[in-house]
C-alpha cells in the first residue's frame, strides 16, 4: 500500500500552501483533489483580488494560475479527479477513487483542506446565472450594480450587510428571506428595516431565476398567502445563504463545533493528533481569506515538520 | 491631535498586510515605520523566496517591491522615518518622532507589527559581511557552500540543525559556542557531536571576522585557556544566535511570555483589548514566515473591522 508522511485532502489555497511548504521542508507529501483542477474556491471569485499582499489579480482564475504554477514548479505531488471515499483513522488509511479505480493510501499525518461550499437555492436558472459570471460582491460591485434592481436572498449578516451596502447604489434593493426570523445581528436588521430604499420580503421562497443573457426576473412563492406566486423583475440576484464547511468525510473522526467547523488548536491540530485542518474547513466565514488560508498551510507544515524531525 | 481608528507600528509583511486589509475594509488606518522604507525583515532575505504561495521572488528585496507596490496602489496611509517613542495605553496615544519633530497620535486600536531582530555578535567585520550579502540559509544554500569551510556560531536548535544540514555538503563545519551548555534539543546535539564531519568548539568567543571581498577567517578567543587567541581559516560564517522580538515599546503595557513574545489570542488581541500584535512580535521563530505574517494581518484587520462595525 502506498504510504506518505503527509496526505493533504483538498487543493484550494490552504492545501496548495501546505503542499508548497511540505516540499520546502523536505516532507514526503501528496495532495488529493476531487475536481479536475487545483484551485478550490478560487474558481468562484469573479472580482479583482486586492487583498493578498504582494499580488493583485483580475479574478480568482488568475490567482489560481499563479498558485498552481508555483505548486507545479516546486514539483509537489498531487492527484486530481481523485475523490476520498473514506478515512479510517485507526489504520491511518484513506480509500480513494479515481476514474472507477479504488485504492488505499496510508498516511502519517492527514491535513484536511476541504474548504467550504456556498449554500445554493437549488432552483432552475441558478447554475446558469453563476456560469454566466453573474456573481456579485456587495462591497466591491457597487458601481457595477448602480441604478439596477437587485434581489438579495438570505437572512444572515452577509445578506443584510449586502442590502445595506447596495441601497445607496442600486435603484431598488429587495431582501428576500424564507422565514420571518433572521440570523443576522440585530443592528444589521434594524439598519435595513429602517432603510426606505430596501424592501424586505419575509416568508418568501425564490422558486426560479429567469433570463437568457443576464438575469431579468425571479419567481417568488409566499408562505403567508399574501400572494401565491409572483414574478419580480430584477437585474441581479445575490444569493447569501451562507457557507458550510466540507467536513462530511471527517465527521465522527474529529471534534467539530456547532457551526460544523473542525475544532483545531493554534497549530491546526484537530482532536485527533494525526489529523489537521486548515482553511475554510476550520475557519469561520468572517475570517476566511486566501491570505489566512495560505498562512495556515504554512503553520501546519512547519509544525508537522518539527514532529517528523523529532521522530 | 490626530486620531486614527487603527494605528499600525511596523511596516514588514505583517503590518503591510494589516494595512492593505484595513483599506479593503474601509477602516481609517495609518502605518508607522521607523526605517526609511517599508519592508522590515524582507531586506534580510538574500535567497530566493519559494514559499509564499503564488509568488516566487529572487530575494527579499523583490518581495518588498511587490508588497510596497500593492500597498501604495491601495492608497494606504503611512509615514516612514517615524519612530514611536512612547505608547500611553491609558490615553490611547502614541508619541512619535520624525526628523526631530515630535507629535502625538491618538488611536482606537493599536496593532504592533514590530517584528524581531537577529541577534548579532557585535564584532568587527560582521556588518561588512552582512552588507556584502554573505548571509546563508543552511537548508537552501547547500550547493553554494559545497566544498567550503563553514563556521556556525550559536548553541540553539538552528545552529545545530544548520551544522547537521551542511555537514554533508561543506568540506568542514565548525560549530562555535561561547558556553559549554547548549539550548538546542538533545537529539540535535547528539546528532552533531557524533558527526565526525563537525568540529564543536565550546567556551569560545568569535572576536572578529576577516576578509575584504568575502570572508577568509575569524578570530577566536577561548575561555578555557586551551589557547588564548586563534585565527581560523573559513569561507563562510553563519550567525545563529537566535532572534528577539522587538517589544521594548510595549513591555509593561501588555503580557509577554518568557521568550519575550507578546501573548495574543486567536484573533491576535493582547492582554489589552485595544492592542493587537501580529508577525514576529508574537510568533515563535519556528512559525515565522511571510505567509503566516500576512495571514495574521488579515485576521486582525477583519476582527477590528467587526468591532468597529458594531460600535
Amino acid at each position: 500500500m502506498r504510504h506518505v508522511d503527509v496526505l493533504i485532502i483538498g487543493g484550494g489555497p490552504a492545501g496548495i500552501s501546505a503542499a508548497i511548504w511540505c516540499k520546502r521542508l523536505g516532507i514526503d507529501c501528496l495532495l488529493l483533489e476531487e475536481q479536475s483542477q487545483l484551485g478550490g474556491q478560487l474558481f468562484n471569485i469573479f472580482n479583482e483580488i486586492i487583498d493578498y499582499p504582494g499580488m493583485r489579480t483580475k479574478n480568482g482564475i488568475e490567482m489560481q494560475r499563479e498558485m498552481v504554477k508555483h505548486f507545479v514548479e516546486m514539483d509537489c505531488l498531487y492527484e486530481v479527479n481523485t475523490k476520498v471515499l473514506f478515512i479510517d483513522e485507526r489504520s491511518k488509511t484513506v480509500k480513494v477513487k479515481k476514474q472507477a479505480k479504488e485504492q488505499e493510501i496510508c498516511y502519517t499525518y492527514l491535513i484536511l483542506a476541504t474548504g467550504s461550499s456556498q449554500r445554493k437555492l437549488g432552483v432552475p436558472g441558478e447554475q446558469q446565472m453563476i456560469d454566466r459570471g453573474e456573481v456579485y460582491s456587495a462591497s466591491a460591485d457597487g458601481e457595477r450594480l448602480k441604478g439596477k434592481t437587485v434581489a438579495i436572498i438570505g437572512g444572515g449578516d452577509r445578506a443584510f450587510e449586502g442590502a445595506h451596502l447596495l441601497s445607496s447604489k442600486a435603484r431598488e434593493v429587495y431582501l428576500i428571506h424564507r422565514s420571518t426570523r433572521f440570523k443576522a445581528r440585530e443592528q444589521y436588521v434594524e439598519r435595513v428595516v429602517s432603510n426606505p430604499g430596501i424592501k424586505v420580503m419575509t416568508d418568501t421562497e425564490v422558486t426560479a431565476i429567469h433570463g437568457d443573457r443576464h438575469v431579468t426576473s425571479i419567481d417568488l412563492e409566499s408562505k403567508n398567502k399574501e400572494y401565491k406566486s409572483k414574478n419580480l423583475l430584477v437585474d441581479a440576484v445575490l444569493i447569501r445563504l451562507g457557507v458550510a464547511p466540507n467536513v462530511e468525510l471527517i465527521k465522527g473522526n474529529v471534534a467539530t463545533a456547532q457551526n460544523g467547523l473542525v475544532v483545531t488548536d493554534e497549530v491546526h491540530q484537530s482532536s485527533n493528533p494525526f489529523i489537521y485542518a486548515i482553511g475554510d474547513a476550520c475557519t469561520t466565514p468572517l475570517f476566511s481569506s486566501i491570505s489566512s488560508s495560505a498562512g495556515q498551510g504554512t503553520i501546519v507544515a512547519k509544525h508537522i515538520s518539527s514532529l517528523l524531525t523529532k521522530s
